[in-house]
């Protein structure tokens, strides 16, 4: 369903101005606006989506397997990359700006500016374990829900 | 090919406890240790790959397979779930830590101490098309490499 008001839905359709390195009949990839290193990469689904959760499975398989062909082409480019990274927003709350999905790739480098902050601790596998259990039952009502569950 | 000395290979090998929340044959998901917010999980393949460049593609799409469809069971699974992030570091550069290839998937709420920086700025689109062009030779060097290239 395109959404009239998408920015990504405008790149998709040839409507807006990308620099784009890669497209298919299920998938487009072009450069971040805002990139955090030169190089940064959006992979997206030309039909609009707005997150992991009516994302179409296959149509995910195949941004994922483009990200991850140009993960290696960054490190073939000439382009400053010593990593990657791969990182996917779902939600405002994950820090999603743009409400079409998007699988960001990235080149990295010593002293590039993209920093990470969480408060880690080593957690008791007690605490794990629960934690696990709770995930179990969101994969078994996945598999109630929609027979998607990873199991299938 | 197994490493012996890989933690993950222990994990996927049944050698080292983990809570885990789904294994099949190819792939295995568990709490990460710890955990930027309850409900942490990597997916890895259960053969030793040590990042995207060694990777083999079908693997890469069951892992990521799995981590979509955890990603929606977070969302079922009664933990705090507002969002979800996808992350993958590929090489020490870009902040990995066990060279075992992993995708993360956790739950993000709104408050959740995890966070993200950079330099964020628009570059003028002739960079972005400088950068893209540079990105089109990697695509190129990548499928002379190994026919792998996105256009395949
Ligand atoms: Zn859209
Ligand atoms: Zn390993």
């Amino acid at each position: 369903m395109p959404d009239d008001g998408c920015v990504f839905c405008a790149i998709a359709r040839g409507r807006s101005e990308a620099s784009v390195v890669f497209e298919d009949e299920w998938v487009i990839a072009f450069m971040d606006l805002m990139p955090v290193t030169p190089g940064h990469l959006l992979v997206i689904p030309k039909a609009h989506a707005e997150g992991l959760e009516d994302l179409r499975e296959d149509v995910g398989v195949r941004v994922w397997t483009v990200a991850h062909r140009l993960g290696r082409a960054l490190r073939l480019s000439g382009l400053r990359c010593e990593g990657v990274n791969l990182f996917l927003a779902d939600g405002e709350a994950a820090f999603q700006e743009v409400f079409h999905v998007h699988l960001h790739v990235f080149p990295r480098f010593k002293g590039d500016p993209f920093r990470i902050e969480a408060d880690w601790q080593v957690r008791e596998r007690h605490l794990l374990d629960e934690t696990a259990a709770a995930v179990r039952g969101g994969i078994t009502a996945l598999g109630a829900a929609g027979g998607s569950g990873p199991r299938t």
